[in-house]
């Protein structure tokens, strides 16, 4: 008699954006004439970029003939690709990374929630608070995260590192010792970083204390202020401490074309053991390679002509950061971020929840958010706006958050 | 002090492939002047159908205006994907299935890899012996197949289903229950079938003894014999004991486009908890969707151009098959398959084990294959070839064979 993965079962409620959307759903047959303003998901809306588009025509074409007809990738990612990720985002840096510390993947979502895979059961998690949920989530369902406590809204074995005003947002070693390391910066959902000499830390203690850090840089192409890190590798001897996650999402508009990739440098190793021999293991045994077309249309986001339309589009979401962080400032509201992410992260009004907080919005304003408790404990009385929407509603949206 | 997931430790050599990859490399270095033949992954070699290169270029366009950029896709896949699923592969075939018990992925090694997520770690696995090598490297990562015997090569908690001459390449109900039997129908690597009836009764024995199924249908669209189920759905409560993984891979030639499904019925249930629902949350945390332009390829399979274009093709390969099978039985093999499935499963001649067959055949006619006991302990002795090549050097690898 087969029996299931209990860990799942602990998992409370749904995915932070599924339970959004069936009350967004809701809202809207209860009210189909009014014209909602969605801030809330972190997906994009500017069209993909014509230099990828052409590169995806280009590779579509070479697969319908026999003689440039392309079947299994190889398993790390095509060379090219991963060639053009070194040179642009690594030696350009001057981070010592090779092309054989790259794999490419469907996504930086798929890749954070399977690297958990590589460590034992019993390795002690931390991570900022608020955070991205699948960190947390992923390692729930491998059983690392111990019992959840609907009070707090806190796992037992999980060791959190809360990130608030008090603190300005930026995580402080934790008390108890963790094995793993999430960091996600620039960050969502608080859209706050830290300085390079600050990531230097991080890196000395992992190292010191023989923790891995793994660091989430989906939002790198938003930093604008010089002292902060693109990669966790422009730190001294990141490379046997810590693993990179990126993602194409968000500074290509990727979020429905899926590219990604995870750096494990060769020098982590754990007692001998090779983390880029293990993930080469995984890709090879549970993972066939993202599209073709997909990979060339990575390839043309390092394209001369790629570099300056992605520039413009990152350029046009934050025009909208500001654009909300003015308005909302202007508001009376108190608010973090959007300087170097795409996120702006504002304290609600009063002893409002961040649910209340959601309800009002969505209700008076007919706009979107995000409440910051599904980020974390620490996250509740904030909230999440993103800048990912038109010029136009995002203008518009805070035209109506004004005249609350 | 982080440590790792010890169980990766466990799994001896590389990826089946990945070894047969670096041999040929090496082969082909020492010997650059030896024209190959390559019949050993089963990588598809015809280009993409026109109806399905027109389907990308159309949702290529539509990604490239704002009018109809698509962003993250829905968890388990676009409705029009699904739907034509549905209609095609089950409802034309007298199956209950519907949409929301779809899941679209990147494809059919991810999802035979994953799933095992969402078994505890104590359950026993069946498998049947030679198998893709998938189900259980996968299972080894989880922990839940005890250790190796390098001497039988095989894993001390894995239930193994012997498929020789002796039993017609049929497993027979084990000794020990299971709680997870893997099926693949038609086999990899051994190309033999059942028919429905024997199915029912595999369906029958899961659900007394409380198992589940994990059925491999990736090469349902080589059946030409009207008593081989195509769908383990065609067989009476088949929904309450068993899990459906599909490909795109081997009927379209999406082995570079990257797309599958997996079918996780909602009446399968385990203790009133429903597999469907933990499946729709394991998506919902580690992945984000197949990318649209893909879904839209997979759409086309199901139009009325693409199901004639693929027809073709899958003709095409069958004509290889024969190719295969006659020429070597000429030659005085024993030999199975090619009769339901693109593989040919050889009997090495004499007493030659897998591997000096494979370096007999790379040496002697310069042809790849796979060695039989890369499948698996009673692989060994046995070899297979594939029928994914061209016409033209299937006829070519025939003949150098043929006089060997």
């Amino acid at each position: 008699m087969y029996t299931i993965n209990e860990n799942y079962q602990k998992l409370p409620g749904s995915y932070l954006f599924s339970t959004i959307a069936k009350k967004v759903a809701a809202y809207t047959e209860s009210n189909p004439q009014k014209p909602l303003i969605r801030l809330g998901i972190g997906d994009v809306t500017l069209p993909i970029a014509p230099a990828v588009i052409q590169a995806m025509h280009k590779a579509v074409d070479e697969m319908a003939e026999a003689s440039t007809f392309r079947g299994y990738a190889p398993d790390l990612g095509y060379a090219f690709l991963r060639a053009a990720i070194v040179e642009n985002d690594y030696k350009q840096r001057g981070c010592q990374i090779s092309e054989d510390e790259i794999f490419v993947s469907d996504g930086a979502k798929s890749d954070s929630g399977n690297i958990q895979e590589l460590f034992s059961q019993d390795c002690r998690i931390a991570v900022t608070d608020p955070v991205y949920p699948v960190y947390v989530d992923s390692n729930v369902m491998a059983g690392r995260c111990g019992v959840y406590d609907s009070a707090s809204q806190t796992w037992s074995k999980v060791i959190y590192m809360p990130c608030t005003r008090e603190n300005g947002f930026v995580p402080e070693f934790p008390k108890e010792t963790p094995d793993i390391i999430y960091l996600c910066i620039p960050n969502n959902p608080t859209g706050t970083t830290i300085p390079k000499t600050k990531l230097q830390k991080w890196v000395d203690y992992a190292n010191a204390k023989g923790a891995v850090i793994i660091y989430d840089a989906a939002y790198e192409a938003y930093i604008t202020q010089e002292d902060v890190a693109h990669s966790i590798y422009e730190c001294k001897d990141a490379d046997s401490c810590a693993i990179e996650i990126r993602s194409f999402s968000k500074n290509a508009g990727f979020t429905g074309v899926r590219l990604g990739f995870t750096v494990v440098p060769k020098a982590l190793k754990c007692g001998g053991v090779s983390l880029n021999a293990m993930w080469t293991r995984r890709h090879g045994t549970k993972y066939n390679g993202a599209p073709y077309m997909i990979q060339r249309a990575g390839e043309a986001v390092y394209s001369k002509e790629g570099k300056a339309q992605l520039k413009e589009q990152v350029g046009y979401y934050m025009k909208n950061a500001s654009v909300i962080k003015e308005g909302l400032t202007k508001a009376g509201y108190e608010v973090y971020g959007g300087v170097n992410a795409p996120y702006i992260w504002l304290k609600t009004p009063g002893s409002m929840s961040s649910w209340e907080f959601f309800d009002y919005l969505l209700e008076q304003a007919n706009v979107v958010g995000t409440p910051g408790s599904g980020f974390g404990p620490s996250g509740e009385g904030y909230f999440r706006l993103t800048a990912f929407g038109s010029y136009e509603s995002t203008v518009e949206a805070l035209g109506r958050i004004e005249v609350l």
